[in-house]
């Protein structure tokens, strides 16, 4: 059986230990799913063409979030981060925005969680700039999409 | 049509003027899910009857991020958060966790994104602890539960 | 001759005792100017057809730093800012982008240093996006323009 | 033409990948002018002989901004800065403060923002501390000084 | 017995709801003592007459922190401070610094933590800035000196 | 006689300049007490057998402060810390609580403000934690307990 490796052996959370890692190259890339009325995602794509539309505003947060990660993971290492690409794509069948984040450091520990507080934060932001029009929107399939770099090797999610 | 809000005249985003809003008791609570493996959620919890768990580090990270929710959140106003409680149950048929956030505040502006973005980070706290056994963990179906106080009423999301 | 509030009895510096000012409502306009080669304005104006453009980061980033200004300013009192609006103008004659930024709110204390952080933060950020193809841009006539509200009265920046 | 490199392939804003960089020690200076009336000069130059002056304080702000850069510009990468640097001389002609800042780091990406962020950040909190004696202020001339490191060579602007 | 308020029905942490609490006047002292060897207490008085000497950053420090309280303690409610008031004493007597923070708020809840967490900030602070020339510095002693406003009364520490 | 490496040679504060120091794995162990009554203790016992407990929020609060260190202690260098451990033990005898925190980095600057930060952010949560029951509870004791690693070699405090 693994072990949770951020619990130390008297039983407490700690900061694992990292020093002896070896710094490699690290990608991480998360996905996620924002799903609204059908009149709602109609209604952000006609702002799409003008200046401060909603997707705008939420990529711009996503990327931002990856440098406040440290801060809202209590065990979550600070690293200087050297990449971060987020994309937003409309899925018009499913009448929901796909969130993809991309981030990448040379480093001793992954960037998984950068990634996905990436996503999830873009998923807030377009809730909080869609709740004048609309509360029922969801949240869904935040998950790690791949993961490269480190001990651990190269992960793919399964479709 | 309803209209954006956080959109002004001139069509760039803005924090939208509540100067003029009642202060009023507002109560927002939200909810959302960690699905995950059988095992995982075995070993979350074996570890439940030790300090430092998984569930107590994540709930704690769920009441912290209410405070740093305007700095995550672009268009978010910055408010002086009066009550928040954060809970987390375990589902052993789903194999998830099941989590909710309440959020209490005497204001001009709701506590909806605080209560969002609890949990949403309680959840990425209970991934970034369990990533090192199970990396095929999911967050879903994070959306506003119920709404009270202000001027839109209340509001509770359908089943 | 007036003196320093900032600077308690014993010579030392303190964050003001505002308990027995009145809470009214408080507004402040702060303006600045970004100076830079005519082909960077060109090039600006072009990208802002399409999204991502420096004006939006740099607008989107001067409301956010609103919410900073306590955490910048050693002295400056937090508070609960009800409204921000940052807009940037293109001054073709100048070669120049001119900054301003509204805040409101009702409190016990202006708004003029959140009004001029956002000023200089949308100044910088334009700075950070155009520095790979102009490194000689100036920041310049960042001050005052409009106070209301407060023991003080109303202020308006002379031409 | 030169491209902005903090725009991607699909025209949104992302934080430039600097993994392949290399890691050089990188030195940046910025400059910065106060310019006020003649009697707040002198009421700052009065308090100068005793604690808690105007200049201590801000010059204390500006050091400390340098470590809140990446939270304030959206696109800039988070650093481990190596030494910074904050001076603040009296021009007594001009009625004014000059103030300068010089950042190193050894890394993968420069410090001109952190030197810039850092002159602003100074020149606010004078701002902020002679607002109750004097509310023309202006700030002028946040430029670019010197930078050096990195692929781009060595860069002094012109007088 | 009295019980512990910060924990909930289901035993586990809140942030504990002053919704129905009234808005009063809050005031509360903390104090603390930073016991040195003689040489280094007589190396901060000699730098006391200069600009940048220990007391002036620390106390700042002190001053600044306040405004953090809430992300440093889990539990802490955000407030907006109105008054903050850092002194530093030397006693050469006992070869120490003896602090003294008093913080003020009109609202639902005290600021005990915000001046006790400013207390341990400036002492902090004198550590790091002597710690080039003195490791075996003591800080003792932090306690709360006075607190009144909000329901439990006037509180005076016994001598 | 040593001088404050703090202060350059204007005498003005500075982050020093750590660009040429050497890249080596740094350790530092703080440690420091909080004192309370009896049956303060007693409550605190009775509550660690259940969720939500005193110790386990104060301890996580203890390994969150280390990642906010450079925000709190003005003159500290921004780090990316590589393990953090807090402990805290029961000392019935002297009715008090033993905080120890370890911090380790591989890097050209020391943890030691980091051990310190995270030793006092555990006490103050603990007298958070307690204030509803105990308002005489004291700090105490906070120093240095080792360091290694750096030019100035081993330090151990003596007994």
């Amino acid at each position: 059986m693994k072990e949770f490796t951020h619990i130390n052996k008297s039983g407490n959370p700690h900061i694992v230990d990292i020093g002896k890692k070896k710094e490699t190259l690290r990608v991480a890339i998360a996905k996620g799913t924002v799903k609204m009325k059908p009149e709602t995602l109609e209604q952000i794509k006609l702002k799409t063409f003008k200046k401060g539309d909603v997707l705008s505003v939420a990529q711009l947060s996503g990327i931002m979030a990856t440098k406040l990660t440290s801060q809202i993971i209590p065990l979550c290492h600070p690293i200087s981060i050297e990449h971060v690409d987020v994309n937003i794509e409309i899925n018009d069948k499913e009448n929901s925005l796909e969130i993809t984040s991309e981030c990448k450091v040379s480093g001793k520990t992954g960037v998984e969680m950068e990634a996905l507080t990436s996503v999830t934060t873009t998923a807030l932001t377009i809730y909080d700039m869609c709740k004048s029009i609309d509360k029922t929107i969801y949240i869904n399939n935040i998950h790690l999409h791949h993961k490269s770099g480190g001990k651990s090797g190269i992960y793919n999610a399964k479709k």
